[in-house]
């Protein structure tokens, strides 16, 4: 019997869409009000899903304490009350879109579960735009 | 790296639950409240996913300005603050229910995206009763 | 020492705004939307404030159970699934915004409640837009 | 054209999480402060997910009325305001973590649906920490 | 100028709701699902509400690192995944409803902020009820 | 009859804590990761409430296109998807607090309100912290 659980993790950061390739004309046409020279930020709402058999002898498919310690590692460490572009190694030539963050989450997080594996990674940027990643 | 997108708009409509093949009795047997002469109304909140590589310049599966028009044009223009039975060329012989307004919702968007796919059309009538339709 | 308790209700319904004392021209710019001819409608969200003591044998303000019952009765009952122009008399010449209903809901609560007063009356007619009332 | 619907339900409940083979120690460590002796509680919110083909008579995939009488008697009946463990037989030996409640549930429910197909349940504890169960 | 800032805590809890100078017939009456023998529980949430004036040097009300100490201390300590009858000493005698939570969260708080004022303590027993103690 | 009407708006920003009259040490032990140096953001929820008589003739207390028009010039423009420390002038010496955006609103809405008065501004920085100023 395979369940998955998903735990929410929330944090905050700042972030600015720029390609140095395109004009700046180009730049705000595709980018909008996201290129602004000087960024701006949101609140993320990150939800991680994990797949995995329910442990007859606790009723749990993960250690929800490992869990956490995980998540924060990996998740609030990294993005927390930064600025994306330029505190996150991964975002120094790569846009921090909902899209690349929510690889970046499902890349750190692979194959570092006990017990069960990676399912899904739902990222909300703001309350009406979200995406998934599911690892392919 | 296939990423899906969603998008939540929200609309208000009228709507009556109402099939004139059944009798009156019928109707208020099998729609209840639904089927009240003057009809009713919802919020509808409706979450339109799509599905797509990753842009490796933008760093995006869709460009949002162009979903935003796409999503007025189809859904805005012709539901919000309408009838849904008399406003709706669709919906004059057919129920406007969760269910069918998705499907119509589904019909009117695919084949409509740019460098992408539509994936799956969930539609809130209120906050407890969801239908999800992923176009088969 | 006093609290004060409140209890969400939920209600679906239509409704139309329209001055017959406007002209037709006058009617959309005021209303816009609103005065579409065959209206639209929204699920409201109420929420009923009471003030009192606690009672020391109960803990409580008020009795849940008959505070539920006058709810049904005079929101669910008189304004659930309905066309508000056309069903609820008190409307039939007054324009049915959330602030007129507000009011009509505090009339129709005022002094029906058993060991403690009325306080405010909160409506949200959608997520984005609320009015309150608090009976002067 | 087959469609998904989803209704929630809510309950509250008591439980505690104790395996009497693990040493108290044991219990303590694994589940933390769900171990703690007199137990704590929950809201929770249960979306049942059916899936069926839209009935060209009345628009919809499941009679909601039935639906709901049988979510009452499945979910309500046997959870709302009660001790998972000391009231729901099923969660005598067994932990009532959420992974082992909607495999409960969905038990209960698989097979007595007119004309659709138990889809899925998603079980929150709180707005946190879900878990879905598809049935295998 | 003064400003009103507000924190929300969760915690979760079980309770049950039983008088024992009432008959048990009473006490079901009065308290119906709630007087259930083995208790339930809910996910509570609690916003604490201080007033006081912004300090120019930090643009604050008061220190956000000090009050989450002081409400793991008041609030988490001793409410969270507890039995509030049983291990909460203040709820040997007096019933645990939202109402008296309230005025035992407003009597361990007050006069234990720095630069502010208590103003007010929310509390949510579930999505639909709370109640509002302003301290008299 | 005085009604109090409420509209939510949503914006994006950055912002940093940090005064300079403060040692480094200092400003990151008073703000902690608000000083991080690179900024990080959050989306806004703000909710302005105006309080005025109910018009008769349209049964509102505002006008809520002339609302929008003005919460979009004196919001949205000035902070939306901006950097709130570089780009609002008022926050070139002020710290960004949620206290002081919320001041900062209300001096900028006071007076500009046709037929009703500005009653409460309410900010959200994140779902669990918001700020009321009411004007004095």
């Amino acid at each position: 019997m395979s369940v998955v659980l998903t735990r929410k993790v929330h944090f905050c950061a700042s972030h600015r869409y720029h390609n140095p390739e395109f004009s700046d004309e180009e730049n705000r046409r595709i980018f909008g009000k996201c290129n602004h020279p000087n960024g701006h930020g949101h609140n993320y709402l990150c939800e991680v899903s994990v797949i995995g058999d329910v442990d007859p002898a606790t009723g749990m498919v993960i250690d929800l304490k490992k869990l956490s310690v995980l998540l924060d590692a990996v998740i609030m460490e990294r993005y927390d009350h930064k600025n994306l572009n330029l505190d996150v190694p991964e975002f120094a030539k790569t846009i921090p879109t909902s899209e690349n963050i929510a690889i970046d989450i499902w890349r750190h997080l692979e194959g570092r579960l006990e017990g069960c594996r990676l399912h899904r990674i739902r990222l909300y940027e703001d309350p009406t735009l979200f995406v998934e990643y599911l690892g392919e």
